[in-house]
């Protein structure tokens, strides 16, 4: 087995949405597509990955870091030749190699694309959906067959905030999901209490309904605003302050009696060490969500899940940030807490197989092999497309 | 006053050496030029910048996500045209606009360039050299007149370890320099001391010398290496683990009675922060080594600046990586500790002022309006060809 050839692209995610920090307006996204000379049905193996939102214009570091270092590689330092199999983590180690420790920023997401696109053709190669290799791989074959998932919505509607809002989750309740989130920060503590209450009655109580501040808040307005939440006994109380202020969580967390939940801009292992050990996290009630596709991919998760087990943290409190298939393939191998959903929003590339509804707040698990592109032809079309495969 | 274009530019700065983590044989550097219609001599003002060393391939970061912001702003968003006043820190909230907190990689060392450009800038408008500027506006008009400086090298050279080490020295000494640094942990701990033992009969005791492990090391590494050097008593022992393992670095300090110093791979005044917060330094001996180019520029060192005085943290005690000019006027205009230098490697970005020789392990800083880019000249050359000048 022999990785061949490996296309980057950029293709378009604009959206029109924004949340308390930032727009997503001029945004794009990186495509990585990985190519093998293993053979099925008579055609060469092909892995597909992209970034997860948030960030743009990694591509060089793709192409000027890290495919150099694989195409150079000897194909026997990362796949045995004659059985076919192959390890993603061998290749990872082989693109990051001769880059320096330290700072986790745009690389972790350019991994994270190029690290899906490699996960994508070991499942295929493995003629195995993902989740199923994660699960023999890395959780002695036990598994999820539904994963808890939820919107990661909730935006602001400037003229109509509460009627805009209300319909938004009025639709993801048609949708079948029970759970959703909703941006926070964006507008006065008052009016953000009102879309609160608006919400809360829209989904039946707070418990199905977690807050987003996306960083936004310096450590008073981060309290003032847990204060006037507590009594909503809400999902949960997401990045109240900046990521890696760790402290400001570790505080938070003494006055705010109910869960919180952080990481999803913290991209490395080291980071999300750095989280469990100064960050007051309370594993009976508090959320992690560091990204795959940001940090490093499935093989830095990895590297990120011996840390949590060494601390003890329970598996069941990770919910991946990203609304992608990734996500979902290890919230179910893994057995995680559930993952982030984006239906109608970064499309075509949020959301999970076309054919699969969500049924009671959870989604079941496509039997393809593989990540799962295939199972969204509109999504493959555009990657292909971009890719210059069509 | 207005900013008329951006250019960026990809040049090579691929070097034969090695530490003991990477291999710097195929790095590329980031090439920035700020211009304006600000008349100089007739000519509009140019300010220039560039990435400092251990990641490339940032440009698409400045060309994608910051220049179309500064270019759709408008000017009186940074600069009062009637009068040529010109904040270098509001362009950088224009381009850093949009952009989600938490993670600092690359994208602070492409806001780095592209910083040190506008800096170039606004000294060159205020007819003053950098170090004078940032003392007048940020250190109420104190700066040192001369700076520590000491190179940062001491590679290996296979085959030759101990003779090609102490020319090496021997060459900084003759050039002026008293203290030197060397790598450590790409060899056994027997070899390495071997080396330490020759550098230190070349520079006249352990006190001249310090020591670079490039984040290389486990705990129960930078211990034993830690026990075995302490007698020599070094001028420092440089990051020894993983840059954002702060607890390994405050269990070393615990354990190790020399100085250590670290920061070189924290990009942000958050990262720095939590240094501060959980690393265990030392005020009275360890040193902090962020590199303004590498963690989002001056004006992320400003900020940085901010947290180090909240903590009481001695400015004597910083002295930034990256041997450019940018650290050097920085180290004198703000009166940190020093700086570091790199003569003969990085070329032609590293070193300072051709005309100013290093004496006694000093450098004295240059008179002209700006960074100092045109007191190299082979350096404007190679910048001013490669950015399509000439």
């Amino acid at each position: 087995m022999k990785i061949t050839k490996i296309r980057t692209a950029v293709g378009p995610i604009a959206s029109a949405i924004r949340n308390a920090y930032i727009s997503f307006s001029t945004m794009t996204i990186n495509l990585v597509a990985v190519e093998t000379d293993v053979l099925r049905d008579g055609k060469p193996v092909v892995g597909y990955g992209f970034s997860s939102n948030g960030r743009y214009a990694q591509t060089a570091i793709i192409d000027e870091r890290f495919i150099p270092r694989i195409m150079n590689a000897d194909s026997a330092d990362y796949a045995e030749e004659e059985t076919e199999l192959f390890d993603p983590r061998a290749v990872w180690s082989i693109f990051m190699s001769n880059e320096k420790p330290g700072g986790h920023g745009d690389r972790a997401h350019a991994a994270g694309a190029l690290d899906m696109a490699l996960w994508d053709v070991a499942a295929k190669v493995a003629e195995q959906p993902l989740w199923r290799l994660i699960s023999d791989r890395f959780n002695g074959g036990k598994y999820d067959e539904r994963v808890l998932v939820y919107p990661g919505g909730g935006y602001y509607y400037p003229g109509k905030e509460l009627d805009g809002l209300k319909a938004e989750m009025e639709g993801y309740r048609e949708q079948g999901y029970t759970h959703v989130k909703m941006k926070i920060g964006g507008a006065d503590l008052a009016l953000d209490l009102k879309r609160i209450e608006a919400v809360i009655g829209v989904v039946g109580g707070g418990k199905h309904l977690a807050v987003d501040a996306n960083g936004r808040f310096n450590l008073n307005n981060a309290l003032t605003y847990g204060r006037a939440m507590e009594p909503y006994g809400l999902f949960w109380y997401e990045e109240a302050g900046d990521p890696l202020d760790y402290q400001l969580n570790a505080v938070l967390g003494e006055h705010y009696s109910g869960a919180l939940a952080t990481g999803e801009n913290l991209f490395s292992h080291h980071d999300g060490r750095n989280l469990l050990r100064y960050g007051g996290l309370r594993p009976d009630r508090d959320w992690i969500q560091l990204d795959p596709a940001l940090a490093y991919g499935l093989t830095g998760y990895l590297r990120f899940l011996e840390i949590v087990d060494q601390h003890g943290w329970p598996r069941r409190r990770l919910i991946p940030h990203g609304g992608h298939q990734l996500a979902l393939n290890m919230a179910a191998g893994l057995q995680l807490g559930g993952s982030e959903s984006y239906p109608g929003v970064f499309q075509p590339y949020g959301g999970f197989a076309d054919k699969i509804p969500i049924e009671g707040g959870y989604v079941r698990l496509p039997d393809e092999p593989g990540l799962g592109i295939e199972l969204k032809p509109e999504l493959l079309g555009e990657m292909r497309r971009l890719l210059g495969y069509e």
